[in-house]
């Protein structure tokens, strides 16, 4: 993360502080954002999810004691947490629900828990929103009031800011906007955790991908990953798909067109329900983003769509871009909503 | 309107009092609100579309000055006017664009003009919004920090409130819930305004049950509404659909049922967009709402849909239910518009 190398001099930071934690089935980052969006620290440490929560609650704030120790900053400074986990969760509640990528922490109370043993208030959100809030705080959000963010990884996950606020639902499913319906066919696809039939997360993930491209190679289409059905060292990813295309391949190519296509359906869908003037794609599954001829081409396909089914002025508002914090999106949006309720609780109190 | 009788006394009123205009192709509906929700005067002149906009803005203008005459009301307390008008439309500047509903009233200031007409500042909201914020402040929606509306009528329209604030876009088309995607297929529906190919408007507006209707009828199917393909007076009409379907008519009772199948399909992705607690439905196409048998089994069949594409505690977390105050909706969303902006300005200086 060059753009957020940690300044070491916390006199030059703008208080208060705020803790980021972005819990990942593989790493959580822990992050010390200032309130003008400064990462004074940063630490990944291992989620070790066969561990169970409790254990890796305390290993984050073991490692946030610490780092407040070297930083000799008291606990004064820092008055908020900001938590972000992947879902399903129970917000109001402060619970994990059943997170596919967190098994065994399952119906455990980990805001009230990481509260505890921090001896502050931690506020809790869904890993995809806190990406859209740090890019709206901080990344390609930065000039909007209002912005979508499409988080397209395994799954599609989504987050949405309206006049600043952060869509988290009554249900704590606000956002979800890789469940929106992008096909009403009876055979419409599965979604990749089962569930809903023809939801957008089912067309435009890295498993839609990789599963349509399986379905042509096993049809016979001529293609360099015809080589990759069999599994295992060489078992075919939307990033083989995406190398592929880097060398020309035509059904590469054309994966990445039809996911493009099934994104601008999506991307018109959101932008007739908010007409946020920004849609930011975020996540793994960027193609190489802008700095490569495939990603630019995957960014100008679901414009294309978008074109054609929206309406010129609104075509001509709005934009389209990747978003530029990749991986420390999270921690830096969980420090941001922290920041954004301190702020709110400060002016109600 | 029953519901809304206004209150002669306006010894009763709570301070400040704000106008409410709801500009409509054939009426103008101009109320008196109070800083409570009451109505305190009333007027529905005709709008004479033909006379051009300017005439219809003097027009409101005298109408308004005659009432406040009447009431002995001087301007101080009334400080603010809501407007809410079909679209298309530009917000910022104030401007009708090109409504269809509103031939020769195109690219008019109509806001300032307004505004210029009652020495007042003019609150400009599209006409749908204004009907959804009218259900929130008051209606439906009264218990709810957000909800969702749809309106029912020769088009699909829609008004979103998040955590209070409307949802009016950066190019005017926030809240255009006719327009999100249902259908992806190639040879999809068009929508009745011309444009889009899959929105909902081209499936769940009056026009759209007409059009299906008529389809089936034209392919021979067995229906009481036969005798009504020829036009003229006995012209096939949703409220034909409706009444035929009180008479247990097959056809008319599955038309509503196909109807309420493609809402089920707009309503699931747009609770998964923005999780609000409450989907409102409203407009004149309610099949009798809560008080007929068919208006019931409407929103039943909706229900069951959502319920398919849903998970359980999104479907349990989400009600559904019929607008409560059907024509008065508009101006007094659009005086509770003029009264959150007005409070906005006044938290602000």
């Amino acid at each position: 993360m060059p753009d957020h190398l940690p300044i070491i001099d916390s006199g030059q930071a703008t208080q208060p502080l705020f803790w980021g934690v972005d819990v990942g089935g593989t790493n959580v980052k822990i992050g010390l954002v200032d309130d003008a969006g400064q990462t004074l620290a940063f630490e990944k440490i291992s989620t070790e999810v066969s561990l169970g929560p409790q254990a890796a609650v305390n290993r984050v704030a073991n490692e946030i004691a610490k780092m407040e120790q070297n930083l000799g900053l008291p606990r004064a400074q820092i008055p908020r947490v900001g938590l972000g986990t992947p879902g399903s969760m129970d917000l109001a509640a402060g619970m994990l629900v059943e997170p596919p990528n967190l098994p065994g922490w399952w119906h455990f109370p980990i805001r009230d828990s990481l509260a505890a043993a921090l001896e502050r208030p931690v506020s809790f959100i869904n890993d995809a929103n806190a990406a859209a809030f740090g890019e709206y705080w901080l990344g390609a959000g930065r000039a909007y009031d209002s912005m979508i963010m499409l988080t397209l990884g395994t799954g599609v996950g989504g987050g949405i800011i309206v006049n600043g606020e952060l869509v988290n639902g009554v249900n704590s499913f606000g956002s979800e906007c890789g469940h929106i319906l992008v096909d009403s066919a009876a055979d419409a696809n599965l979604c990749v955790w089962g569930g809903g039939r023809g939801q957008l997360e089912a067309y435009a993930s890295a498993s839609a991908v990789v599963q349509r491209t399986r379905e042509r190679l096993t049809e016979g289409a001529s293609s360099e990953l015809a080589g990759m059905l069999g599994g295992g060292d060489n078992e075919l990813t939307a990033k083989q798909v995406f190398l592929a295309a880097e060398q020309g391949d035509a059904l590469a190519n054309e994966m990445i067109d039809e996911t493009a296509r099934w994104l601008g359906i999506g991307v018109t869908t959101l932008v007739h329900t908010l007409d946020p003037g920004l849609v930011v794609l975020g996540g793994a599954m960027n193609f190489g983003g802008l700095s490569s001829p495939i990603g630019r081409r995957f960014l100008d396909s679901i414009r294309q769509e978008f074109r054609m089914r929206t309406f010129d002025n609104v075509y001509e508002g709005t934009t389209l871009d990747f978003a530029t914090l990749a991986g420390a999106a999270g921690y830096l949006g969980a420090a941001g909503y922290a920041r954004a309720v301190h702020r709110q609780t400060a002016a109600e109190s």
